[in-house]
């Protein structure tokens, strides 16, 4: 491994140059205009793959832009592994707040500068330069290797769905690789393991068939935006607990390990609310908060609208009132059942002269990467030789789709070994990339293809 | 009397004819193109006074719309009645929805259909006739009468409301004789003897200083949505009572005769629920739906909005939601004293890591003319004389912010000889005065004059 790592380090000037070239490109894949230059990025990345050592790259068109693919299948026995990213970055606007040009790459201490640097450009391209390092080496891979570098995560990955569900067989792996995470912070190795899920309802109640007065009619009649948030009170306790029968049946308990894992960390529960502005961080009883966001199932108003809602008064018993209440789902929580459970217990507690309507915007699976499989602890085992620290695992609240569908269609272990810090501006002006991550995330990288090589 | 009534049996077509010429003026006190319709309104409506006898009659320009102001003192050791109208009107759009022109008093069946024509014109104009009958037939009054009439009730009476406050002596009277509500039936003679207030607040909470991402944030951060739907189920109990300290305290009750005459109304829930489309009338516990509406105080969110209100779905936690809580007051309750009660309830029950910003929008007193007054047995016993019928006493759940003046500042017993029906389109197209309830209306008002003259 000595010489891999030997071969990064003096390679580092020009995997930089190619970083920058890489990020001249505007990419941007929500804009039309771009659609050449996302064309443009793909070529770029097939044409790295190739140089790499990868012996079959594929550039796949779908309807909208085009996947990349390559492999490299030359260990047989040996673990494979696909690795993931975007070659898409996001708009660059408000454009006047940018310090320098988004899509000429600035060099300014410890970060380069442009749109894509972290997001995800940067990060993915580490994975590109250590198949390089370990090709140019020893000549090949210790393992299997799969690339799929898609152009479409910033609007939906919907051809990459499509894409992945005609094609099991060729994306088939033990373990996903994607960095498109983030650090627990600087010079940390991070693995994040754990993702949420959601369920996004909305809920409608209707009163009367029309707006009535309320000084005729107050008194008599059901008033929606009442009992709405009647309704609302009624799905948590006092102690933050969720009320909806069954809703916590299937999640999974943070194991001993994992609650000393999270405790471990550094992390100021003061600090915490000051970011945010407010007066103490609150939440389900018998939990800490990065327990609370990481590993807990919550529920959430969205949004609620009703009735007068302009300047001054008018009096007025609305028709309706609606809300959107969003649970974000842990493993093993599975979004439809929830909908289910969340609808049945609405209809349950609506009032029966009032018209309830639930219905379900949007739901997504929680992903969950054991500790202990052999893909987890390889990358953690990498990390710490790179970094020279001890790798610290951590879960993340939001939800990443198509790792739900990587792990579900694929049934391969997610690896998601993040190297971006949430303070880089991530589609934000001026998005950066801490170039001491981009150094180490190529070695991370090369050293999991070795440590998960042996399992 | 018979020659009073005799009088105005004799001469109703005539009085018809100047119903229609004061129906032809356009009057409509919110267009500023009609400001000369309305100086010609009031001009006809001083020289009408003028002609059926009152000695002094005055216009007073203001900063508006001029009001109208006429007495007759010759009546010295005899109570003093200050009535009460207005000459103008609403505007006519939908102007194709009507079936004859606005302006153009067309009788159909037992209607008289023109803009203004029920409210107020030709409810007001009764007054106009009645005294005059008296002058015509016996030379004087039998009591001391004022008028005050105005051109700006449509649009806020705020000119009539500030001349009130400067002219207490000039306006000093027992009782004030209004004629601008609604009779309970067809041909059913109503004294309306209470009007209920209004205290309306406005309900802010702020959480975090920005809207945050829920799958990040959610579980560890204060939900403004979710705390303000808890803070509104707190408002009332199981029962629909009003729970905030000290709500009920200045409640006047009922009088057993009060409820036994709502409960001799004829009054379907049924047919109320159905009216509104709703499956059936709910409120506070042991309270009739008339008894709810009209004099118990009550609790309404007249608006609420927080977070994201689009279509589809965005994973929010908003930084603020806010609501609009009004509460109708029954006599005795004190607006100002309510407002201070719901304030410190709120602040009571707001949780401490929140900010929660309580604002009041808008109040009103509640009235009660009470039912043994003088007055109002004068006009329940003329009434029953003109209409050969018993009146009935009935409340009603709005507020009428001018005659709360009245009241209040010249400690006069408002009589609320309402000659309308709900069902007469005021303020819709196709506005009309039922004619049978106009004749008996000047037959009631001169009752009137000496039913209370006697007292």
């Amino acid at each position: 491994m000595k010489e891999v790592i030997d071969f990064i380090d003096s390679n580092y000037e020009r995997y930089l140059d190619e970083l920058k070239e890489f990020l001249r490109i505007p990419s941007i894949s929500t804009l039309p205009e771009h659609s050449r230059d996302m064309q443009t990025a793909a070529e770029f990345v097939a044409a790295k793959l190739k140089d790499a050592g990868m012996n079959k790259v594929e550039i796949f068109q779908t309807e909208g832009h085009p996947l990349v693919y390559a492999e490299w299948l030359g260990a047989p026995g040996k673990p494979t592994v696909l690795i993931y990213g975007h070659y898409d970055v996001q708009p660059v606007d408000p454009i006047e707040l940018w310090e320098s040009p988004p899509f000429e790459p600035t060099i300014k201490g410890d970060n380069i500068y442009a749109r894509g640097a972290t997001d995800d450009k940067g990060q993915m391209f580490v994975h590109i330069k250590s198949v390089e390092a370990y090709f140019k080496t020893y000549g090949s891979l210790p393992l299997n290797v799969k690339f799929i570098i898609e152009g479409e995560e910033e609007i939906g990955s919907s051809n990459l769905t499509s894409f992945l569900k005609n094609n099991v067989e060729l994306l088939k792996a033990d373990a996903v690789l994607i960095s498109d995470t983030s650090l627990y912070d600087v010079g940390v190795p991070t693995i994040t393991y754990g993702l949420r899920g959601l369920a996004y309802m909305e809920v409608e109640v209707v009163g009367p068939n029309r707006d009535l007065h309320s000084g005729t009619y107050g008194g008599a009649v059901p008033n929606p935006i009442n009992i709405l948030a009647e309704m609302i009170a009624k799905l948590k306790d006092k102690d933050a607990k969720i009320t909806i029968t069954g809703f916590y049946k299937d999640v999974l308990k943070l194991t001993k390990e994992e609650r000393q894992n999270f405790k471990a960390l550094k992390f100021s529960e003061k600090e915490f609310a000051r970011s945010i502005g407010i007066k103490k961080s609150v939440g389900e009883k018998g939990y800490s908060v990065l327990e609370r966001i990481w590993a807990r199932p919550t529920l959430d108003c969205n949004g609620i609208v009703g009735g007068f809602t302009g300047q001054g008064a008018k009096t007025v018993i609305p028709s309706k009132a609606s809300a959107k209440i969003s649970m974000r789902l842990v493993p093993n929580q599975d979004p439809k059942k929830i909908e289910k459970l969340f609808t049945k217990y609405i209809k349950q507690i609506a009032p029966d002269y009032v018209n309830v309507k639930v219905t379900s915007i949007h739901g997504g699976y929680p992903v969950l990467a054991p500790l202990d499989h052999k893909a987890t602890k390889a990358a953690a085992r990498a990390m710490s030789k790179a970094f020279g620290k001890k790798t610290i695992f951590m879960r993340e609240g939001g939800s990443i789709p198509i790792v739900v569908d990587f792990a579900n269609r694929l049934k391969a272990c997610p690896v998601l070994m993040g190297l971006g810090l949430d303070s880089e501006n991530l589609h934000s002006p001026n998005e950066h990339f801490n170039l001491n991550h981009f150094k180490l995330g190529i070695k991370s990288s090369a050293y999991f293809l070795d440590e998960f090589s042996r399992v």
